[in-house]
């Protein structure tokens, strides 16, 4: 396959840098949500600025991003501190702002990753290969899911679109499209890919939207490599619903059952 | 019960305000780890930093703590700034320092709650009640666990030290010791109060230690005022282990079956 133009993942992550730990970037229309972008191309836009500063130290193990407030359509900066480096783990503190309101923070810690004793406790759900499933349709009207082809094992977003309230669980195939290969901003993104639970426990759609998201980052860099842009098999469930929050939690594997990342977020939400 | 000196939880979380937003506090010996403090006192005196602040906006919905130098015993300077005030939320970021060293770092959500539809997907483990099951005896070489009255339904710190390679969930009766009013605070520091889930694979002490946490609390006011000083069960689970970190997830219950946080978090660890 021949790509002559750079993938829109790129161009949408894409940062210029302005100074030490200062970067600019611009929200790209190709990702926006309903209100704003998609809040996995923020974090991964975070996620890009510590591993395009030099002072970067090894590979992501954590990431946590709060989401403070909406983010305007147009340029943005971002403030990427490496507060402490130490021999094998580095902390970072990041905000992003547009004219000089922070409307978003996040902390991430970078590690020198050495092989030991390894042990998933979790299973992969049950799904079928993915070239098995269909390809799902999904909203038009929203813009970021038209760059992920998804595969919906269960849970589909068409549930929430017919009015049918189900379980909570939602479990897909999915990647990138046009595919491309995975990588940690890549996978910070497909952390985010899961429409809000309430929307399918309720089925309908109600305002909604994350306030806080960690990854934790199972995958080194040679699993990233082996897995590609091979089909995602991604997660996540529900874990309480109430007083205008719920909680999520999510995992993303490989087709061969190799775990690459848990991630967690708090969403806000309203009922009626 | 008549108490006339303060609970030690207290006099550890125990800041002094000052300046705008900066707060100084003092290692407690009663909290002490093996190694510096326990972290989810730590944690706990980041919680009470916010609470303590005159600019500070309702109740926490959210807390991640990054791990990111040991502390030293002796005196510390929390930085804490509500980077974001909204109309019903307010987003913060903390920094722990000794010397002008960043040792730990932190981001909160607060937000006004407001009733609304609510369901708790996930279930409490099975155990007996809290009175049936005997206070667990814990090493007395860790100060910190000499604060908390522990009562072992599953993976009792006694299999680490047996040399019992088990399970990686332990689910335990706990309260505060004496017993104490549960706030934010109290909460914080008892979603940190599992062992290490690799000592418990393993069966033996090896070297590990928290390098990100994050609370998701899902008890209002009202319900921390309806627990009071009862024990609370507490459940934790390792998800991956693997090139030298694991994580863990846990939810802490009332005896009501009332889920008050669900937490998870990233650890180091050795295997040799």
């Amino acid at each position: 396959m021949t790509r002559t133009l750079p993938h829109p993942f790129d161009l949408a992550t894409e940062l210029a840098a302005v100074g030490d730990g200062r970067f600019a970037g611009r929200t790209a229309a190709p990702y926006a949500n309903m209100v704003g972008p998609f809040g996995g191309i923020t974090a991964a836009t975070l996620m890009r600025a510590i591993l395009d500063d030099p002072r970067r130290l090894a590979e992501p193990v954590s990431l946590t991003v709060n989401f403070a407030g909406p983010v305007a359509d147009g340029p943005f900066e971002i403030d990427a501190r490496p507060v402490r480096t130490n021999r094998s783990t580095q902390h970072w503190l990041l905000t992003m702002s547009q004219d000089d309101a922070v409307t978003t923070t996040a902390t991430a810690v970078f590690a020198n990753r050495r092989p030991t004793w390894a042990a998933t406790e979790l299973t992969p759900p049950a799904a079928p290969p993915a070239a098995s499933v269909p390809v799902s349709e999904v909203p038009e009207f929203i813009a970021w899911v038209g760059n992920y082809e998804m595969r919906f094992v269960e849970g589909a977003v068409a549930e929430i679109e017919a009015g049918r309230p189900s379980s909570s669980t939602s479990t897909l195939w999915v990647r990138d499209e046009p595919p491309r290969p995975l990588d940690y901003p890549a996978l910070t993104a497909l952390s985010d890919v899961f429409f809000p639970r309430v929307m399918h426990r309720l089925g309908r759609i109600v305002p909604a939207g994350t306030v806080s998201m960690t990854v934790y980052f199972h995958a080194t860099a040679d699993l990233l490599a082996a897995q590609g842009d091979d089909p995602i098999l991604a997660t996540a469930r529900a874990q309480h619903f109430g007083n205008g929050y719920f909680d999520q939690s999510a995992q993303l594997w490989t087709a061969d059952g190799e775990l690459l990342v848990t991630s967690h977020q708090l969403v806000y939400f309203k009922d009626a």
